[in-house]
């Protein structure tokens, strides 16, 4: 059983924009044992998404191409499908309708550019026939072509309402391959290798795979096998292994983030936090803030970007800044210890520091980092340098600092700075 | 001539990992008037990567291949080049005293496992022989391939420095295509496209494109030719004829982002701001200091999640809080007010709103949201209701923010609310 993807459009064969949809579509696959071999990507070109179309239909039984297929005249994909394989464009009245209906429903008004979405070329049916999205099937030779537009949300529902029951329909996986994300924070790549040289000899089952995801570093584990048992076993047996190796490092599994991670201790603990940033800017709130219910924990947050701003609503001593600069584990104690008091909240975090590319001086270069955390009566703080771009610093502290919240609620040693 | 790109590694193909290569090589040559015609994604498995690798030699002049070429046993490219191609690995030894000194000069320890990276197939070119990069060159038969490592950094540096200027010493495009990005708020996508319907035909040698990235529609403007002043001439006239249909609509063109163009506004004026923040939690302080420089307006930010650090740090009535809600146009006028007085600002922008999916109620659903801004003396104000999930509604609340600002320095009425 073969399986492919194709992605339609000139905004991602000229770099204009990047890939969702590929994406999605093959995570979406393999959750169902059914593994993608091969994403091509084309532009909306008459001869090579034909010659590719043709070449995926002899190679593969089931086929999901998504783009081009909206109303405005840059979406070609019907018209190259009804030329490349051969098959009349024809207008579906019922589709037609269906769509003037949905419009009046929601209130938009009839753009005549829509009717486009109701040409189809013959053979084909649509996937939702009730529904407002365009997206369709078509069989050509053995294989089953199905045609999703590029629209994130619309190409999503599509595929897991109507696509992917269709699939299982006709193929049945045997093997169901179980996979395991865990997210490492604090190694580097090539430390996380070695360490894993010998335990890929002792689980000859079990396959690692290894990504860098700036500032994180993900581990896959995939087992594959027949037997629901069998497979759960090896599972948790490599999921110990590398807990065991690599210990608190591990923060997270799956789809979990750094955030999810802190708030779900906090909830737990029935404790609350708040924030003070300067180099973060608001990244250590934004990325709280992206978890429902986080109100429950997250009291407030300063970004208090000025010096003025550390003094007013801190109350950081202005002698403080004077004598160790803003950037200075004294300030950042001060930063926390202040923002905890005003917050009555169980803990305080702060962070200071040079995000770059300017600001960097001999003594404190761009990437130097101060962490703060005042909590029971006490107040941690430590230095960093964080390598990479003002994008990055500003990633990496906001990760750090979260880390040191989750290293603190799980009695972990904070990861020691220089 | 033709050129394509191929996208190794096992994350890529299963939906773990997005894109980041193909999306940054395509653009990149693209810009030098080399246009991609097909990029393919596959694992890191020897029998597809093998007919990719030898069909792609076939048909194409250049082929830019990344990914697999890291220390981890997981990166396999070297290893199947080999294979496919029918070459031999060998030793490089310069390679590897190289990569040796490299690591002791940035103080990093020697691992057995770096030993890889100096394992070449017969024939290959290393491309970067000073650097500390992997990566390498490959003729096979009338085509040239180039493999690069997928770590995003890595790979550029060795695309910019080497992959372009060898391609461009062996061909020069005759036709270097102009390209422009408007990004455009406020306008929905079918409406843009009812609007360019007559545009396209009136401006034959345009190639206009349409691309919703949320929340914002871009539109692409290419034109091809040989003559730069033809270009220049057809291109401004195109851009001119979009501004006149979208007005204040379009914000920015390229590469620039509404938080740019912000700061770019309130630098020029000699302006400072401050925010109020409730549910976007940060997000609009941490999108205006993700420009260097943004110290220079940006004074502070308040992310007052809490109606207690409503009423403490900015001053909101508590009676104002109890009468009409935290989430309402009374209490997002006291937000922004606030914020001006206690950071002595020029413009306090403020946000208050229900970002989901839970709290909303009848009155007030997901989604709704208030904007305030307190400037020269007076206080401006609206409701929005914007829809989709959690970060769509933050992501859309900070952008209407930010945009407010823009609207209101550039004399622009705000977009109505509702």
């Amino acid at each position: 059983m073969a399986i492919e993807i194709i992605v339609i459009g000139n905004e991602l064969i000229s770099g204009r924009k990047r890939d969702l949809n590929a994406w999605y579509a093959s995570g979406c696959l393999l959750s169902h044992g059914l593994e993608v071999s091969e994403i091509t990507t084309v532009g909306d070109n008459y001869d090579t998404l034909s010659s590719v179309l043709r070449t995926a239909a002899r190679r593969s039984d089931f086929i999901v191409a998504t783009g081009g297929l909206g109303p405005t005249e840059d979406d070609l994909t019907t018209e190259i499908v009804s030329k490349a394989l051969d098959r009349h464009l024809f207008l579906d009245q019922t589709v037609l309708d269906h769509i003037k209906e949905n419009r009046k429903r929601l209130g938009l008004c009839w753009s005549p550019c829509l009717e486009k979405l109701a040409w189809l070329p013959r053979g084909a049916k649509i996937l939702d026939p009730k529904g407002e999205m365009c997206g369709f099937s078509l069989s050509e030779g053995d294989s089953l072509l199905y045609f999703l537009p590029g629209v994130p949300e619309q190409m999503r529902e599509l595929m897991n309402r109507f696509v992917i029951p269709d699939i299982l329909r006709r193929y049945r996986p045997a093997n169901i391959p179980r996979h395991r994300i865990l997210k490492v924070y604090g190694l580097s790549e090539s430390y996380i290798a070695e360490t894993f040289k010998d335990l890929s000899d002792e689980l000859k089952r079990v396959l690692f795979g290894f990504y860098p995801c700036f500032p994180e570093n993900h581990i896959t584990i995939t087992v594959q096998g027949k037997k629901d048992v069998e497979i759960e076993r090896e599972f948790n047996r490599a999921e110990e292994k590398i807990r065991d190796l690599l210990g608190p490092y591990v923060f997270a599994s799956d789809d979990k983030t750094m955030e999810a991670v802190v708030g779900g201790l906090l909830k737990e603990r029935k404790m609350t936090l708040s924030v003070a940033e300067s180099c973060t800017g608001g990244l250590i709130g934004h990325r709280l803030t992206s978890i429902s219910g986080s109100s429950l924990y997250f009291e407030r947050g300063v970004i208090v970007y000025s010096d003025r701003s550390k003094v007013e609503i801190l109350g950081v001593r202005q002698e403080t800044i004077n004598s160790y600069g803003a950037v200075s584990d004294q300030t950042v104690r001060e930063m926390a210890e202040g923002v905890k008091e005003i917050a009555k909240t169980d803990m305080g975090l702060a962070v200071t520091g040079i995000a770059g590319p300017l600001g960097g001086t001999e003594d404190k270069p761009v990437g130097t980092v101060f962490i703060g955390l005042s909590v029971d009566g006490k107040t941690f703080s430590d230095q960093y340098h964080l390598p990479g771009d003002r994008d990055k610093v500003k990633l990496n502290t906001s990760e750090m600092a979260l880390d040191w919240v989750r290293r603190y609620l799980n009695g972990y040693p904070f990861i020691p700075g220089i």
